[in-house]
């Protein structure tokens, strides 16, 4: 008997996690990444701040996945999902399905002011976060070198846009990088000259968690030395230069972390997209007419049955793959999406961290501030990292980190080129 | 009273240890590299192989040297020497000197056939280690994906020209990664399709060491898998394919380490080259003609007064700054070479690593071969590894990576470009 062919788009939170679960006895099951590695979203701003090396936050797809029996992983990059024809698209060939699994994940957003990417780039890869680190470094090297003291000052100026938890963490890491780290670096430059300003168009740091908590975070971020600039809109961005209601800032870096979108893929479906680019799916997850396609993760736009808006967030892509995987080996089979158990929502709680002993969490009605914050987002961030060899480097770097201030991964290591032979080749 | 202005070119081992050694209240120190890190060449090739990550063997220059005082440390090119005019010029700016000394080290020679570096690149820079690295990954998972055998016999095809400790570590890495790493990650490749062949001109692997200690290495190798082509010179490199006397080969991934020359930049002075570009020094490291400039490292050609070629290897750069320091800090403003000291290198041993367990080391009289040289070879690489974080780091890795056969930093993360706004506004 040929089995079910069941075809995962995506090898995030969600596409990881799925593939553990799903019977390999029972399904024929693929798995297409354009990567060669899951990465660790959560704890990328690190690497844009000098904290961690790249292989400490990503892990091998093929590393994690290698006790998972009859699965097929293939480096490819999907281009166009045909519904009807049930085919997907990819550079270097063209895959069928029986069930799909779209988990794509999210971009980065410029709210329709794409042009503003080139001067403020976002962190959403490997690539960004690295970027971001060089860049940054980078104009120490050049303020140091420099003698023009209003040079000097935008070189020096780091301005990031939205504060979300990226945002903030991405602020609170800059500010200490400077004050604890490149200060000592460099001999020409004082700490005091480093400004990071922080961009906020809501009333409020983390809207998303309890008002007493942004109240928290934002002291926090003060007390690094973080300018907050709250209720405050991007009007232009130019090339070292943001433009906010009532003043304009010369700036050496200016990172974007204001919105994500749903992977451009989700256009190619020809069905109706919600204002992110994001799928609307029915409660089993599922594609209206379309039983046999399901949606995972941050690119879902769900309500769920407990009237829940499903955010996007790994938790979230996690328990969506695991019901999706527990659905699919027991139900095999059956094309039915309204006789199917409808997907909820968890809420295990939220934190978001903003320096050394700095942060804050909220778990149902529990509020936490400061260092309790602090060790539960540590002890959470280590759980969830994959893999033992990952876990403990991260665990030595933080706690190195804790004790000395510094900064280990400091590395400006220029343009690097993949196997330019071998893609020719294609 | 005005200090005695001394420019140090180049951040490696030499550069590094004269900055440390010089005393900073009788001169006016400014050391030029063109990167921000000092790199620790001796485990590079372990990047190449997917065993560590960038900032484990890099570290930043302005951490090593924070505590130096007095010392500017200026991230820049230096593209030409002025010995008449006393100048060197970078590509931001121009300095001048009292004292001059030259450590910029050597690049990968390709004898005279320079075509060949983009089908065989070399291994002396990150780039040069993370490009080679992700070349091979992919060419993994290229042949995972094809189902021409052909195709994939020569994806899992790997050759390395050169037998001396470059060539040998790296020739045993990938055999390991190939068997033990990637076996298991992909799935329809079997670990004993994986070639990784060593091409040497000589007749015998590490042609500085004792031929008994060469004939242990080759066994090494050759347990670990690897195909040793000796007294074979390589006619020719194309795309994906070497040919050598009497076969040709078709290969993913064809590395270059056959030999270096001293950096294009000693072709500015305008004084006499050996064949390698390296600079004949007197015997105090001077430069004939002008007592006020110095040569350090692999870009000096000297026989030292006991009559010893003096090798390119870091100890002998690490004595040559010793020399020199000690030197300029008794003998400030004396200018005439043949009244100092002259440098006599001390020849504490060598030693290369074929793999997990297997190495070779020649100490004075004293020969090792397998485990015991090993665990030698690690406690010396770990003991003069810089800091104190990447020291713990590289130890945990090495010693999981003993345990469970994995080697953790088999990462693509495709192309990165370093921070082209502020390139943009030089």
């Amino acid at each position: 008997m040929k089995k079910t062919k069941v075809l995962v788009l995506g090898a995030g939170f969600a596409g990881i996690e799925f593939c553990k679960r799903i019977d390999g006895r029972k399904f024929d099951v693929t798995l297409v990444d354009r990567q060669n590695h899951h990465l660790f979203q959560p704890l990328l701003y690190q690497v844009a701040s000098s904290g961690l090396a790249v292989p400490e936050i990503a892990q091998p797809i093929r590393g994690i996945l290698s006790g998972v029996k009859g699965l097929r992983i293939l480096m490819d990059e999907v281009t166009a999902i045909d519904l009807k024809r049930r085919t997907v698209t990819c550079a270097k060939r063209n895959l069928d399905y029986d069930y799909l699994v779209i988990a794509v994940g999210a971009v980065t957003s410029y709210f329709g002011n794409d042009h503003w990417e080139a001067h403020a780039p976002g962190l959403k890869t490997v690539k960004d976060a690295t970027r971001i680190r060089q860049s940054v470094l980078y104009a120490y090297e050049k303020a140091e070198a420099t003698e023009d003291l209003a040079e000097r000052q935008k070189l020096l100026t780091t301005v990031v846009v939205g504060a979300g938890p990226t945002g903030v963490e991405l602020a609170g890491s800059f500010s200490e990088l400077a004050r604890h780290c490149l200060a000592k670096d460099f001999h020409e430059i004082e700490a005091k000259n480093s400004r990071v300003v922080l961009v906020e168009a809501a009333d409020r740091v983390l809207a998303h968690m309890d008002p007493d908590l942004s109240q928290a975070a934002l002291h926090q971020l003060e007390q690094l030395g973080v300018e907050v600039r709250l209720k405050t809109r991007v009007l232009d961005i130019r090339r070292n230069e943001i433009e906010l209601e009532g003043e304009t800032l010369q700036a050496g870096n200016i990172v974007w972390a204001a919105g994500v979108q749903a992977h451009p893929l989700t256009s190619t479906l020809g069905v109706e997209l919600d204002r992110g680019g994001r799928i609307p799916t029915l409660p089993d997850l599922s594609l209206e007419g379309h039983p046999e396609v399901f949606a995972l993760g941050d690119i879902v736009s769900l309500v769920d049955t407990n009237g829940v808006r499903v955010p996007g967030v790994s938790p979230a892509a996690i328990q969506m793959a695991q019901h999706l995987a527990k659905l699919l080996n027991r139900d095999k089979g059956k094309q039915d999406a309204n006789r199917r158990d409808p997907f909820m929502y968890w809420d295990k709680g939220t934190m978001a961290t903003v320096g050394r002993s700095r942060a804050v969490a909220q778990v149902a009605r529990l509020k936490l501030k400061g260092f309790p914050a602090w060790l539960a987002w540590l002890f959470v961030h280590l759980v969830f990292l994959v893999g033992f060899r990952n876990k403990t480097t991260v665990l030595f770097h933080w706690v190195y980190s804790y004790l000395t201030y510094k900064k280990g991964a400091r590395i400006i290591h220029a343009r690097e080129d993949i196997a330019p032979e071998l893609e020719k080749s294609d």
